[in-house]
């Protein structure tokens, strides 16, 4: 089959769903055709490469090796952290908050399916959890052992404040709760911690940080029993061969786009851009944003920006948008075949503003020139609209 | 990191365990790097591309399309299919053949925590599931609702007869039985015929195939309630971003390997190899095939060889062939860090043939020549062993 592609430009801002462009080298997939459970030369050499990746992702994530464990994505990564709870003898509940991406969201209603104890952890007006939100869910269920609270909401950009939510988990006296963190939007866009936070697990994916689909990482402090089972690969987490490709470049990824330094330079670049794209949005007087806080950039992710443009649905200024050449979305890819906007209701967003939001969010090679190219974009769609 | 290969040429035999040569393009991932979930142009152009790859498998396979989901591999497309017995009301009981891969063998085992009845259907002594082994699993338990039972042993290459299984379900006046099928070992090496053997599901691992890790298939004659969820992609089967450009390479693959007159003319030349492989082995005095029946290659595929060298531990000859530049392997990769060998022992083999016993396994490019060589290389490592 022939792949042919637009032969005018596009301008991708859609990082959200899946990153845009390739920040590392794909040519790599013929080579590493060894399974790594084969005890040949090909076995033994796929192997060394896949724990040499797991080596390279683990020192830019600061955490031992041995707590990383390859998975298809970032859906399996939090499958596998999230199930491993119905495997446990302790009948203790699992919560999660209300921004969660689908795999968790709907992962809870399986849970409950199996008769597992669920609950829910409220959002704020920003999206984001806050610590006594957190406190409240663990007033009104004294059996929790399980909380998902991602990092970056993938619908806003708000940040939650995972150490503070760690403290309190720290300080609760009763049984231990496991913290599981989606940081599927925050790795290489945001300064992570997964030790300094105390994680128990979390979850990244490559697609979202320039590498390809089928290929993801799970952090467990400690192992857990898994559920969907293989041939004892990844020790057992993750079973099916090691998609050592996908591993590789993974690990090329973070290293280029998770490095402190090179994090905190694409950073600052991405917020100029950000604020840019703000103020001009905020200048034509017919764009609010969701939340409204988003205008400091205080806590949000530049990456992400919500927005509505009054009285223009967000599929029609989507459709507008992408007939000139961008690519825009009304909310996360995931739940694209649903008109709900679960996250923007969950956060109490009126009905009108969910039409009408859309979500811009860009990446580490969005350029100045991209930012000014949406912007007339944007104001020559509103003189029609 | 820069991959070195070895410079000596190498000889692969380990094709059941993952596809030596890449029978297909793997320049393409660069290029698809669109959401099919997202609504704008490159979201829209993934999706068709998506499509158009499963529309590719399906012609192949001629089954409808929307029976194939893609998975991230055989061993995802084996657990999505047995889990989901545990979302049905019904309480039937699952059973397995003895020959499974580690996916469907150790799934059983959680399956079991879970408390859903499990059962197993013995194999004979060739590694096959006759009609009455499978007649005798269902006279033991009358509340069997799922079976599966692989095509092609991948310890022995033994081929089942999923037709005469087939026929029983149909002619068992109980419940309706669900029939898994893995055909991991089998796609593109042997005849299957999806629908005309009324499979309700099967598995198919593109690796196996010259295709790359982290992408397989799954097909279900009617879509199942799932486990891990997601976004709702593949029709709410398969959670996770879609990895197009895996599907485009599998379908790629199977175009290439499964089309019937390609399929024909490969098994046919791997026949005469493996036929050749056997004489020889034979010819040497030394050497009992696992089963002593796959010296006619009836009813096995030519792709697959277990054999004994007498009085040499299996892997000290597959360290002596590896140390000459042949991979061959001592049972399942996927088991590879088990001393055990569950399937031969599950065939009655003497525990002195389970520790003698290697596996020769060949692909659509080895050739004859290679074979060559490998004859050559046994007959000098025998001289000293």
């Amino acid at each position: 089959m022939e792949i042919k592609d637009k032969s005018e430009k596009r301008y991708y801002f859609d990082w959200a769903a899946t990153s845009g462009n390739c920040a590392c080298d794909f040519d790599k997939s013929g080579v590493l055709f060894g399974n790594p459970s084969s005890l040949h030369y090909e076995g033994r050499f796929a192997k060394n490469t896949l724990e040499d990746a797991r080596k390279r992702a683990a020192a830019v994530l600061n955490v031992p090796p041995e707590t990383l464990y390859f998975t298809s994505g970032g859906t399996e990564a939090n499958s596998i952290a999230l199930f491993s709870g119905l495997m446990r003898k302790s009948k203790g509940r699992v919560i999660a908050s209300m921004a969660e991406h689908s795999s968790i969201r709907e992962g809870m209603e399986t849970l409950e399916k199996m008769g597992k104890p669920t609950g829910v952890i409220e959002i704020d007006s920003t999206g984001r959890v806050t610590p006594s939100a957190f406190k409240k869910a663990l007033e009104k269920n004294n059996d929790v052992r399980f909380a998902c609270i991602m990092s970056v909401n993938n619908e806003t950009g708000a940040v939650t404040d995972i150490p503070s939510i760690a403290e309190i988990i720290k300080k609760n006296t009763g049984a231990p709760i496991h913290l599981h963190c989606d940081l599927v939007q925050a790795a290489g866009k945001i300064p992570v911690d997964i030790s300094g936070w105390e994680l128990d697990s979390a979850s990244i994916s490559a697609h979202k940080l320039g590498g390809p689909r089928g290929i993801g990482l799970l952090y467990l402090r400690r192992p857990v029993e898994i559920f969907y089972k293989g041939g004892g690969q990844e020790n057992g987490i993750r079973g099916g061969t090691e998609n050592v490709t996908g591993a590789v470049i993974l690990a090329d990824c973070l290293e280029k786009l998770a490095e402190p330094n090179a994090l905190a330079s694409n950073h600052a670049n991405a917020k100029k851009r950000m604020t840019n794209l703000i103020n001009s949005l905020l200048s034509t007087g017919r764009v609010t944003l969701i939340p409204q806080e988003a205008k400091t950039q205080e806590n949000f992710s530049p990456y992400i920006l919500q927005a509505a443009f009054n009285d223009i649905p967000g599929e029609v200024m989507a459709r507008a948008l992408d007939d000139l050449g961008f690519s825009v979305s009304t909310g996360s890819a995931c739940s694209s075949s649903s008109p709900e906007r679960p996250v923007l209701l969950a956060m109490n967003v009126k009905e009108k503003l969910r039409i009408e939001g859309i979500r811009i969010s860009q990446g580490w090679s969005t350029t100045d020139e991209d930012i000014d190219k949406l912007i007339d974009a944007i104001a020559q769609i509103l003189k029609f609209l």
